[in-house]
């Protein structure tokens, strides 16, 4: 159904999507009211080329925002968000995209595509604009306590994921703590350096803290739920709020266009394009939206989606499992 | 002697500062061949106006940036750091402010200046731009671990910080969370939150997210060290990042001129306006400074250090915890 924005956001950028990905066909799942409204106003969305590629699948019920993972478990097999992740677990769709509760997602889609071999806990991995490209942070909100066993399993499946995306061989990869030092952090993280510095198949490279985050050489940053949810916001608050105090300003409106100053650099300045977080560690790919993602924030999100299904991360991270426990 | 910047930092700030603080003294210590250089090529600092108000005290030795509070403890009674707190300890000094090792300062805080009755850990109580003027975020670093019970006792320091420095009754005060509904976070904060709504003393506001800072109807967010150590830096780091970005584009230079737009209100593109983090729960003032601090941040924690003392916020901790336990 789409997170705060619903339909108003979620159909806008489907549309532009399928316009964008021609060989990508969509099913936006729905009630069958908020749904039809908008098909109804836009005639575009029924005329041939794209309905042949976009499917609706009416649903009786939705997942609210502060409803328990466990009772959404127990009785929204009706909703959206069950429906479309069991279209994936009939291999009728290859991902499935939710901007709706992230621990009612997560609880589903462990129960409905399942974990990959030796998979403890799914991470949730966010794409931020980093000091190498992209970075990727995770886990933000899936576990909000986690073991060094844990941290070590969710930097294996990053360094898979950017090795298949970004076609990078061993990409860097941090914890992250609250000082640079050995002797800095609480036990988990120094638990964790050991696991991930023993590791021949990761390219450990220690701790950072997150005011690198723009600057940081490593690509893969691990961290607890509880502590990269906070970091994640945190950013996301500062980065607006800077922005919005530079665009109130009218003889700075020109920073409207930084963007294009900025070459293939991503920019933080700019939400939609980082938008879409993987689900990591299920046999299929889910990807979350931020629940407030306005039409450029989903359909940053559907790319998202589109770029992990392309890559093979899920059979990716999977294989590596399968692989490393034989 | 002064962080990262060394008396190159703290030298020009306590000048600054003196000029501005007629009726303050202020003694630095650190060691001889750094300090005497810069007081020898800046005639001004030993002119008869300044001088009379400006100490300097010879330290053999420095605690290191990455040296163990414990072994700082035991070796390191000759350095700025100790002699400092000690001319506190005994009565000569009303606060220390330094930009040094955070764990060495706090454990030779508690060490020679005790701690208020009660108080199990201080904590290090940071001051950003907030949605109502200052916000006031604590723990940030002294911490990693934290109970509880600590919580509670960092919004009740806080509390009293707040209705002392700002003049305001009953401060609203919230919970640093990765979501605001109940059922949202770990352990530790779900058990806090119970501690903090049943005591009539404070304000108690429930949960807040880390991008949320600079909108939240609150002025206290309390949060275990870690967390908010890691809450600050990012929304240090993306504000930083952001704003760079901003200021390196030729046609926007007049956004160097922000603060002049912003009226009364806190700008956290100044740093200077908001460093220097009071080390709550000590018998006696103690600031810390940030280690990168430049010369307008050092002369903003000696500020931070001058205010503090004015409204006795270290008095009225003491005062306040020997009053609830009787």
């Amino acid at each position: 159904m789409g997170g705060d924005g619903g339909p108003d956001v979620t159909v806008p950028a489907t549309k532009r999507f399928l316009a964008d990905y021609p060989d990508i066909d969509v099913t936006l799942y729905g009630r069958e009211n908020a749904l039809s409204a908008h098909l109804s106003r836009d005639p575009s969305l029924t005329d041939a080329v794209i309905s042949q590629r976009l499917h609706i699948e009416f649903c009786p019920e939705v997942v609210l925002d502060d409803e328990p993972p466990s009772s959404a478990l127990r009785n929204k097999q009706n909703s959206s968000m069950w429906q479309s992740l069991e279209c994936v677990a009939s291999d009728n769709a290859e991902a499935c995209v939710s901007a709706g509760n992230t621990g009612a997602l997560m609880a589903m889609g462990i129960k409905l595509l399942g974990l990959a071999n030796a998979i403890e806990r799914p991470a949730i991995c966010a794409v931020l604009p980093g000091g190498q490209g992209w970075l990727y942070l995770l886990d933000v909100g899936a576990n909000v306590d986690c073991s060094a066993h844990q941290l070590h399993q969710f930097a294996t499946m990053a360094t898979t994921l950017v090795s298949l995306v970004e076609n990078i061989d061993r990409p860097g990869c941090a914890l992250l703590n609250i000082g640079q030092e050995a002797t800095k952090g609480n036990k988990l993280v120094k638990e964790a350096a050991v696991l991930l510095d023993d590791d021949p198949g990761l390219n450990y490279r220690g701790f950072v803290e997150a005011d690198q985050f723009f600057s940081s050489p490593v690509k893969i940053i691990v961290s607890d739920g509880f502590s990269g949810n906070i970091a994640l916001k945190a950013t996301e608050g500062a980065a607006r709020y800077v922005l919005d105090r530079v665009l109130s300003e009218p003889s700075t409106g020109s920073t409207r266009n930084l963007s294009k100053a900025n070459g293939g650099t991503p920019l933080t300045l700019d939400p939609g394009r980082y938008n879409g977080a993987a689900l990591l560690g299920l046999k299929s790919m889910v990807v979350k939206s931020h629940g407030g993602a306005d039409e450029a924030g989903f359909y940053g999100a559907l790319k998202t989606a589109a770029r992990a299904v392309t890559s093979g991360v899920a059979e990716g991270v999977c294989r590596h499992f399968e692989q490393i426990s034989q």
